[in-house]
């Protein structure tokens, strides 16, 4: 019997699982991000420190993103859409959860891609039609996996990280969410 | 009286507006991204073409993004959490709404800045707790802004923007996504 290798340490989130369970404090993460607005809606956004097993974390080094709207929105395209950033993070957080399950269940990748097209109705957020939401009307994500297993094995791994996913949790269910001024 | 200058072209966007309400299918964008897995839990996506006004279309440039998880769930931090990603779209969003109504309300900025926060119990993630969801427990976002308006204005500006916020209706409101193997 070959070892199966995906890079993902599943020992170690087995372990956390445990850990956490009697520790709920600890799972309490709080993620951060702050943004600066360059000009007409062009922003900037950073991230790097984040809050979690009861202290102040740092990721490695800090990331900045562009965001803006593109010309055809007479904008000047200096990044991609906000609305495209849920995007990015779907397809990464449903490939993190495959490839975790995948190791957890023995099974070798060998590649893992995802396409993700989410339809926007744009007259809601120019409020050209007030029975339009603002949001995505439905987000399709197609894989493309080669592994070393059966179809069906294939789709029960995408159909656990689906289950366990963060962000398809974020996008198909409610969360509150405050806006103050400061 | 002083031009008021935010960069956006609202006269573009009100023309628009009245374009698209008889034109409501020139109004249905597709939003589209691509990723990679590439070990462990990073993978890479990037981002393009999308469809919109009744044809192809392009970013001027292809934005390539990271994720991965951080050194503190035994991987590699290779790029922020898949979760945080919706903390940017978030902050981006809001920004752009807030530079958006300030032009069309004629009030001058000088600076907007947003520090969003993001509370996220890990025990739903990993199992845990069945209790526990996966995504955010609730999401904070604070505004700083300088700006030639009162108090109330400025509180008024910020109510707008979420009124037409496209990532704040996607992460307060369900949509629907389905996820396929090709």
């Amino acid at each position: 019997m070959t070892t199966v290798e995906n890079g993902v340490n599943v020992q170690a989130l087995l372990e956390a699982r445990t850990a956490l369970q009697g520790a709920p404090e600890a799972a309490q993460f709080t993620w951060r991000a702050s943004s600066k607005w360059q000009n007409g809606v062009h922003s900037q956004t950073r991230i790097q420190k984040y809050y979690g097993l009861g202290q102040e974390q740092s990721h490695k080094t800090e990331s900045v993103f562009e965001a803006d709207h593109p010309e055809v929105f007479a904008a000047e395209d200096n990044g991609i859409t906000p609305i495209e950033y849920l995007l990015v993070g779907l397809a990464a957080c449903l490939t993190a959860g495959v490839a975790s399950v995948a190791q957890n269940r023995g099974i070798q990748l060998r590649s893992v891609e995802a396409s993700v097209e989410g339809q926007h109705d744009i007259r809601g957020i120019l409020g050209a039609d007030s029975d339009v939401r603002n949001g995505f009307n439905d987000v399709k994500v197609t894989f493309n996996i080669d592994a070393d297993a059966t179809k069906q094995e294939i789709e029960a791994l995408v159909a656990q990280s689906q289950k366990r996913s963060a962000v398809f949790d974020a996008l198909t269910n409610p969360t509150n969410v405050s806006v103050e001024v400061a």
